[in-house]
């Protein structure tokens, strides 16, 4: 798959420059791809990322799901519009190792209702391991 | 209520301090009670918490969700066992205004079975509405 | 607490022989008690709904809660009005035994707000152990 | 794809008849395909599912997905072991037509963990649209 219009990417990364909160912006997170319906950010794997146990901790896991369902609801309408998260399931199938250089995160809009938007975030290792899966609902405004 | 004993509070202060990512910690994050089973944390609403639609982010909401759940688990545990999050699903109900003092972060630990142990998390507003909702899973290892 | 009013009681009866899938109204839910914004549900456990491991499918307690909280919604509307389920999470926390009388469906509402409704159900065992957790989202259509 | 060997839908459909509980048994879900952790069930949407809306009921999806899944971890595990549904978290799409002939319901395993089994299910309508997707955890007893 190709990784998408530049002119997507440039979008999607102004806002997570400008629109996300600047502890979530700590993430570094960088749009890899960008296509309709679809984004893949890469998180990576510092430090400050990983807890006690030695692994990713699941906290950036799920800040980084949020995060990429919202662009790749803006990939749907063409830019920003206010919108609300009703809710985000996470479900951690595998530890993510604290050194890994980064994971995946793969956000698909499954549904576009007029009022309510259904997605779906899978997260892998760079080894290609599924590490989380979640669902999630947005309204818009 | 009282606040729970201050050797409790103590203990999961550390927790906080000692095994929590750095990502996670910059939240701030401080033990306001703590009993057998429940823990009441308290999340400060400060300005890189909160995003472009003036509120506070709902990444913050999850990220202190799963840790107030950790400490939970471990004032039934007395102490800290590995452990890791199985699924977490949060709702949404209400924002926290970007102007708030803080969040409430109240979690209850709901059944601890012998390798898994189900938990919720009640999220309120210093004013007392009920922002977030979540309900979580945890497995002992 | 008391069971709530007889009118409300009776409405929700109705709408429960009325509105509902016939394939669920053969769970034989009965109202135990209404008040504004929660209903308690009584399902008997019958034979129907044990399977080969001995205890009560979760399957009924899935659409227990469902058929509850829409219930627990119409108390607050005042009667029916087209909703849809949006989400519905579960939780088993333990079996309901093949052999019990009957477990308690309790669905509150916990925001009601101007599109999206949220709640959550208790579901107990007739000996009081809490059997199952659901957290949901409603829209009003 | 082809639809799997007939032994192991012979295994599967020999579950469905034995083990469900009668309630679910009364859904008529047929297996269609039935591969290595995946699996394909049929749900014929009967006047007894429909609800007065004129839909599918939810609860008929629910708790055709929580079969499916039971069958798609029997695939893996070549047969029978006792588990329990941990948790089930369903999001509704789409209404399922109530003059649909059926439903699809497709369970995949997501990952197969010694005690803690992940999947997906994903519920089409028989023109092909996406009506309802659930993710759920189950545990080997």
């Amino acid at each position: 798959m190709d990784k998408g219009t530049a002119a997507d990417i440039e979008m999607l990364e102004e806002a997570l420059a400008g629109m996300v909160a600047p502890w979530v912006r700590a993430l570094g997170l960088r749009v890899a791809e960008a296509h309709a319906g679809q984004v893949l950010l890469r998180l990576p794997v510092t430090p400050s990322l990983v807890h006690g146990g030695g692994v990713l901790c699941g906290q950036a896991l799920m800040a980084a799901a949020d995060t990429a369902m919202v662009l790749a609801v803006m990939t749907r309408l063409g830019g920003f519009k206010p919108m609300t998260t009703v809710q985000l399931q996470t479900s951690f199938l595998k530890p993510v190792p604290g050194s890994s250089a980064h994971a995946e995160v793969l956000a698909r809009v499954l549904r576009m209702g007029k009022s309510l938007i259904f997605g779906e975030i899978l997260m892998h290792t760079d080894t290609g391991d599924l590490a989380a899966h979640a669902t999630t609902t947005y309204a818009l405004l």
